[in-house]
């Protein structure tokens, strides 16, 4: 390594990293001492070259994030349009550098709900104060700070979800963060499972049965993996207890562009096919290992992995589909039930929160 | 025709509707006596084979709307989920049947807003008080309905805009709203028009620079062609004023399903292409049409000509793409362009009703 083709600041992170690469593993472990845990995490430095032939690795030896697009080198000020902040106004290593764990789900009262919840499981002095929507005038997603949570909405189906997932990866990147996880935060249709149940992704499946994220650029059609972190992924599971009253399934997810055919339902505006095809499809996903049904798991999976940032989908079943399409219970269920990935999600941040 | 074969409650509709094919032409026309104008709107009754070959004619008599899903039919009630209705609890006719416009947008804001001031234009009971958000306790968007107006929110892209979209289809189906019309009022980037431009869509094309909206059904891909009425597209353009202290363009309008790579930007956090390879593909758009980009014009060209319901798209520019990627005008500016799309759309809400 030569020290003198790096300029200073950049001096103690590249010796940093030289050290890393000489110990061969740079995974910040979360959970440890379960048994049959995969040993690295996808963003380790000793199997990147594996896992992303090719690419270049994307963080710096503190756990920061770099972002490989060069043109952004470029910008004298960077709009995040969508999140109401910028890069010249807002100093953003102070105000997010100390966030570990950033957390997207659809609504904006899900992810309050999921803030006040986490500064009381981590007794946080803002715990029962009113939280401040951080993106308000933005007029298109909240986003909520308690201590080392960020609490983001997205809503619905994977553009929505990317406008917000990547404006939050260059806050991530321009915070410097160290070693961030994202985890979505979901509802979902079930698939052979009871409804109430809650779904830790393995894997992201399109709407054509595909392991990929496919995204027009340029007029031309890109795949991209949508894979999940396996040791994330298992670390989660793993936190699943015989006391909750929900069980806890690990399964593929399958991302829909649209709530109703593309969901194989029977009770949308359109449908042309019959109940024998919606079961015989419904079928298909089941042996592909697909255990439920919502609109962001390719996207989600696969711009997380490209960016090198150790990412985890957590939703719980509504309904299970293979018995009805419709969205039948009472509120007061249903919000009960989109409480369970809080807490599995919230043991996950407690397990690291006791670790430092 | 054979009377005996309908029942009594559908006898005064199909006889009405056999005067209508006699008569030849059921357009219940807006805008008259300017020239240049087609003949017919697409759902009209005497071009509907022409257009839609093999296709069911979707309008009663007396102008409802009805879905040619049978499916629907066997259901006791239908819950409406992203809009908090269903058709069990709730008198959808008593309370929507007088509705002509369904004014659909991407924030909660904007459209509260645009309800606002439409009930101000028609000197509405309700202008100044208070408006009541009709499916708040949904958490997903935001509906408010003021006299022959319901305005309501969709999010960003096209699987948020077409769950709420399909769910209006089926409020406007069973509240028996008579020959509804569909705006989406949006907010968009230009192609080598001035930031701050009004556009009509005249089209939608996609990433893929077709002219059609393509969605996973049963695990297949199905192509619907993404055309909007070109009367409607006519008739709002031709309320544009020279007084205007903007221009309003008709184009084709491209919908991205990313903000970033899928726009050509090259400030998302991935990009590997180069300036020169985005002004090309900006100026292949500009050739084939293009004169403004945003995230749902297929869809919602496609879904609403499928359900044979008329609409049309009309959107403000923020910036001229071919000048740069970042949203750099001022909240101010913004907040008062995006005005622009409510004045025109406003405009042909007042002469359809002065007309009356």
């Amino acid at each position: 390594m030569q020290l003198k083709d790096v300029d200073n600041d950049d001096c103690l992170y590249q010796l940093l990293l030289y050290l890393v690469i000489k110990m061969g593993c740079n995974c910040d472990y979360v959970t440890t001492g379960v048994a049959g845990l995969d040993p690295h995490y996808d963003n380790c430095i000793s199997t990147w070259s594996e896992l992303h032939p090719g690419k270049e690795y994307p963080k710096n030896a503190d756990g920061s994030i770099r972002l490989l697009n060069e043109h952004l080198q470029g910008l004298e000020v960077d709009i995040l349009y969508h999140l109401g902040l910028d890069t010249q106004s807002y100093d953003l290593p102070a105000m997010f550098g100390d966030v570990k764990f950033v957390c997207i789900g659809g609504t904006k009262y899900r992810m309050r709900e999921f803030a006040e919840y986490i500064a009381k499981e981590l007794d946080l002095p803002c715990k029962g104060s009113k939280l401040v929507n951080l993106t308000k005038h933005s007029q298109r997603y909240a986003m909520y700070k308690v201590g080392p949570v960020l609490s983001v909405s997205h809503g619905i189906g994977i553009p929505s979800m990317t406008t917000l997932l990547q404006e939050v990866m260059k806050l991530i990147s321009y915070a410097k963060m160290k070693d961030p996880i994202i985890f979505r935060i979901g509802t979902s249709g079930g698939v052979s499972i009871p409804a109430g149940s809650v779904v830790v992704s393995s894997f992201g499946l399109s709407g054509m049965l595909e392991k990929t994220y496919s995204i027009p650029v340029l007029g031309k059609m890109r795949s991209i993996p949508a894979k999940l972190d396996s040791r994330l992924c298992q670390e989660v599971h793993s936190l699943a207890s015989d006391k909750d009253d929900f069980r806890t399934y690990i399964g593929g997810t399958m991302a829909a562009d649209d709530f109703y055919r593309g969901q194989a339902r029977l009770d949308g505006p359109f449908c042309d096919y019959t109940e024998a095809d919606k079961m015989e499809f419904l079928n298909t996903l089941c042996n592909l290992g697909v255990r439920n049904i919502e609109m962001e798991a390719t996207a989600f999976s696969a711009f997380t992995r490209e960016a090198g940032i150790r990412a985890s989908i957590v939703c719980v079943t509504f309904l299970d589909r293979l018995l009805g399409d419709q969205v039948t219970p009472s509120k007061a269920t249903m919000m009960d039930w989109q409480k369970r990935p809080m807490i599995v999600v919230g043991r996950y941040i407690k397990e690291y929160i006791n670790k430092q």
